[in-house]
């Protein structure tokens, strides 16, 4: 958790770090073409002609994961801002309204118990940071309901192909009824 | 559910069909004075001179209810509007960072397991409909975590107070740390 300031904005166009190396829809509607994609904190509103699309999200609690998970996490991960992370994928995500019907303790059973998400994200640690961020709830005319937000190094690459490829065979991602894939790089950075 | 309009609005000040009765901080600060109060939907921005206070909400996926929970809900439960809710209750709470940086299986083991708030609020359907709207995870501001609009008739009243004296009472509301309380009533319809 970041305290107070949980907002993040992701602005494609013509400027920022992150050049965009591809953006394929997975699922359902594409993105537009852009060039470049900034991360901005907060979520004070973007003027900018040259502006692409934008997406925001907001970090939150975990919905699913229990202690004994939270503490694997919390041992292997590491944080965004690598130096040797050159790469980084955008995966925003929109589920069915089937799925948000659904009670807790069943989403819970089809995510962890039969899909076995979590502990397939926790193979790829530390390799592959993350972070989610949450999208649902931040009113009417949201078009995703996550942005989950990865960087790795460029040689981890393959390993997380391995990683998207095992989550979207599982029985949570028939589920999902949108999905894009903005795969992007950058300079390395001393 | 509520397709894609999930998005309310609770503007307090001189205008609305409900009365504003009382208007108590249960813990920590208040909310300004104000005479009258109307709901509106949709996440449009309010401006009105006459505003003292607007709190914001979303109508989301349950959190904590399991299958055989959510099935004893939907079987008593009634619809807000109902024209003997002459009484309403509307309760914003914010929780701890404590709660927050809980596991979902530690948070779920206090609310229901331990402080049996859904066993809670069930003793008290059909005659307290409510409706749950979250917060927290608008943006960087929101002042609560969760608002809470709760519809009653007047002879219903006493049982109202029992089932907020219950809730306060557990072990779930060790983790409030800003709740506030604010009563209305309005004319019968017939």
């Amino acid at each position: 958790m970041q305290g107070s300031a949980r907002a993040f904005k992701f602005v494609a166009g013509a400027a920022g770090p992150w050049s965009i190396l591809s953006c394929e829809a997975v699922r359902g509607d594409p993105l537009p073409r852009a060039a470049r994609l900034q991360l901005l904190r907060g979520d004070a509103p973007v003027s900018d002609s040259t502006v692409a699309w934008t997406l925001r999200g907001v970090t939150s609690n975990e919905r699913y994961t229990a202690r004994r998970e939270k503490e694997l996490l919390q041992a292997r991960q590491e944080s965004l801002g690598r130096a040797g992370s050159t790469r980084a994928a955008l995966i925003p995500v929109r589920k069915t309204a089937e799925w948000w019907a659904l009670p807790q303790d069943e989403r819970r059973a089809i995510l962890e118990e039969r899909s076995r998400h979590i502990a397939i994200g926790l193979d790829y640690l530390p390799a592959i940071a993350r972070r989610l961020h949450h999208c649902r709830d931040l009113g009417d005319e949201e078009p995703f309901d996550f942005i989950t937000w990865f960087e790795f190094a460029e040689s981890d690459a393959p390993a997380f192909e391995e990683l998207v490829g095992r989550l979207r065979a599982t029985e949570e991602w028939t589920f999902v009824e949108r999905e894009v894939d903005v795969r992007l790089a950058r300079d390395g950075r001393a």
